[in-house]
């Protein structure tokens, strides 16, 4: 379930750029999967600067918790959400230069102390995580939601579990 | 505040090493003042990796809400505890090798995706946000530790204003 | 010379922090050496993002020409002050982590296409050339300055020949 | 608009190697699209440093008013030419090896003091920030240029913002 | 020769996500060279802690002298198993994120002193080289083995001179 | 227990300069204190590399059954230890340039698949778990050793309860 | 020309692997253009250590002036041929693992104090380089290669040229 | 023995400035110890450019058979000079900035094709195989100065040897 009316979200994914979408949509999907509403949009920290101020303080008001942030490069962004709101932040670095988005990384989780930004991994994997630790966030107080991280971590397992068993197989035929 | 009775926290810090309680005395600090109860230990991920899972099962029943987790070099402790609990997860980093932290905060960010811990930045400035971003965490749905967080966000701003009239005088002085 | 008027500068240099002034010292001796009219301020781009941003649009009324950012870690500020102007941002990257301020030059020098900062050298170099690139920029259609800058570069051309001089006194001796 | 008369353009965009054209022509259609003449040359700092050192004399005595300069490797081209010029030298570091450009942006941004060289972020989003920040030096004093930069500002913002309508648009669809 | 009993092995290769077989495959292949019993399972350190430390401790049981870890990111897995036991641990960091598998070497090498991981090289190359370094272990007392081990270097030198001799060759075609 | 007969150890620890002795100490020591009878030498890759060759066999004649090699920038000498013997061989990178160390790690780990070379972390800690690992290779088929082993790790455990039970009485007292 | 009798070489080009010709194939066809005799071999610094020393041996006696030697990963080649003569070795780092050939140059450049090595870029650049900075040595004293390598320089600015004339009608034709 | 008449040297060293001197006075000394005569000179390759260039070409015409470059951050001025020379031109990257020295490892070992730069490694160690090399370079055709090379290395190589000595003494005591 994503969002019905505009305001029945919990989380906002914003990403710096559309091309981002690709990796930001495994955040997106995660938080779906949970039956978390969610809210998805593209805006820029430094091309739209105001935008993204209204955004926030839209989500603010229309009860968004928490707030996934995806950028590349010099990854700003991130950190301009987190100036102007005192709800988490969190933070997925996008490769989106030549240098693996070790640059994305360090922009977005070296925050100078007192604004903090929490980061996931680069790409996917960071984006993934970032789906996940919302709804840990939110799970607290909402048994519903806690069961469902319970049932998550399990079947996770199993897939682990199936994986071996299929490497058994094929190492047996040789 | 800190701890009245033992089961009386809803943050437990953890760190690989008694050397790192320097660094992690920032978060320890943050949630004291925020009037958060919050227990401090020291458990290794190698070394005494049984009872890390104990303090970790022990906090989950003693109530807590999230971890906030130091180590340096292969830093695998918020990992290790990530892995027993779907708590959130803060990460921080520590500068304990000769390689400035790098070793410390990709062992600690990039978690592969199912497990996800929240990275802050390395060192002191992580741990001081790391408290704080406990605190965000915590403020859902408390009004008064909101209002808190405001009034910090508040006070710091005016740091920097006293700072720049500090720096103001002392150009004009040549 | 520096401001007489608070209004009369050409250059308005920012730093993240007042920690930073040090560093940030070296940009602002070099604009008062030229007689470039110059504030230096501290502002935060968290923790007074809107103060920054009303720095800013001040220092265009003022008549500033120019805008030289410093900041460390993952140093937004110089790419939060280039959002909110089209005059010329320049960027100085500082040392204030353990990672030697390689994670402020790439949170200040990646910048996404269409928002450009440009960068200087890490640290009180890069701020000394921050300076000096205001007054090769200023110095467009203003021949007095433009002079300034070739006897600055003549007499620290000299410096190196006085050094070669000593150095090959100081062989002489053994 | 290109050039029309050899001596008619304010920004001369030089390259080590053929090969970076497809990065620099980035900087050269920024210019074009904003009108302002523009040439652009090979030149090696290495391979031909008489005839570098030439091109840019004749670029100042042409009324050139800045340099972009775009190199890999070692690229010691935008130094080569901030040693030759007091005029601003735009440097855009260039992957050209296996190093992801790191190699390329060290070379250009740390400049030691003296000899400022003002550093883009690496290839072709370096490139068109470079022609970007070119555009914002040479607005000074020209109202004209400025409106153009205030419009490609909100242009490109409206383009995130039609970005983040067609992303809308297609998680409705699912 | 695998495995043809279960408890018939003498080196455990875990992996942490079946898609790291095509690694940890090349340890595999040498040891069945070399006529070493060996098993091959996935178990994650995170997703299936508690599976992985039963799987040690069986492995033990099954008369297992030593282990193979391989795993990519912030590679845990080689660390978790070294706290279980006081066999040693054999380190493979695999290349699975945009880092170049520099995460997973520092993660996997950066062991904090008291349990120890041998860690070899990424990837591939790593991998073999694992499956080697545990035939050395075990030719230890075991002159079998050792033979087999001074064969094997043989015709790996064989091998670089029929390399050098097909070079030749090559060559003196033009 | 050192050596008492020339011809009585088990361990051979090599590093490239007598610098390197501080580090590799860990090494000795560890393995003093676990009863293994070792000999430590100073010989260099390049600037005595028959020496070392000799040592080398000599080793294998006097019964060694592993090697424990330090050297520092780039750190071939346990890469050419592990080309003239198919016993183990330990690399411990040691922080010997202005690199932190990561020449030194690189110039270990890396091995081309064929010849491998056990690496752990960079300096101290990677001496001293060297060290460790050496013993934990050693006790194979020793149950004394196998039994201080577990000794150890007990002992270390418990030093890690009573630095977290010092630093909880730190905290008690605020 | 390459070489007629085995003895018939000046310069003695090794690589670590057959699969570095394609990259060492730049210095050998850049020694014959300057008809420089040349000797290209395999030979690796820990498969077939005795065989490399050997190969130095006999190139000694065959009159060869320097060695070029190419390898990637921990690149010991170089520095091990470097510690059998006092002739002067060029290394070649090679791009052969995951991390760009960092390891390789590290490995090469970083040499400690008393036997050098002389490190080129990593890859084809710096093989062709070395073939080059043979050709300079070898001219010291022959007038004929001397300015063979006037002739070369002067060709390669040609070129330079050329490819400008070209880019320049290009961007004629938009 | 340094330089008698002004135009007896085989070697010229230079170096960006004043303050490299301490690093680079071990390729001095080294030089000075083999008897061969050299100059040490410092001149910039940005803040003075001509006067390079005339130092480069007033050595050749000394006699000058090779050049020593040192330079830190950017470190331009030994591809400078190789573009001036066809001479063999050695650079030694010194660590100048709070990156370690790999900015003018960078700059000064990736040079493009076509004018090579050998690198040696950073700093001290570097500056001093720098001079080393120069001598390898120099003793060829030069059977004394190739002696003095061969009695050096047996002194290094008695050096190693008496560092193992003393050790094992140290060692005997506890």
């Amino acid at each position: 379930m994503t969002v019905k009316k505009k305001s029945e979200y919990k989380v906002l994914i914003l990403m710096g750029s559309a091309s981002d979408a690709g990796i930001m949509r495994a955040a997106y999907d995660v938080l779906n999967d949970f039956g978390v509403p969610v809210k998805m949009a593209v805006s820029s920290a430094h091309r739209t600067h105001e935008r993204t101020a209204r955004l926030v303080k839209q989500a603010v008001k229309d009860g968004a918790k928490c707030f996934i942030i995806g950028a590349g490069m010099a990854a700003h962004l991130a950190g301009v959400v987190a100036a102007q709101t005192t709800l988490p932040v969190i933070g997925v670095p996008i490769d989106a230069s030549t240098l693996g988005g070790l640059d994305a990384l360090l922009s977005t989780v070296q925050m100078p102390p007192g604004v903090p930004v929490a980061s996931m991994g680069i790409g996917k994997a960071g984006a993934r995580n970032a789906g996940l630790f919302a709804v840990e966030m939110l799970a607290s107080g909402d048994d519903k939601l806690q069961n469902k991280l319970v049932e998550f971590r399990k079947a996770q397992a199993k897939k682990v579990v199936d994986a071996d068993r299929k490497l058994a197989k094929e190492l047996e035929k040789g």
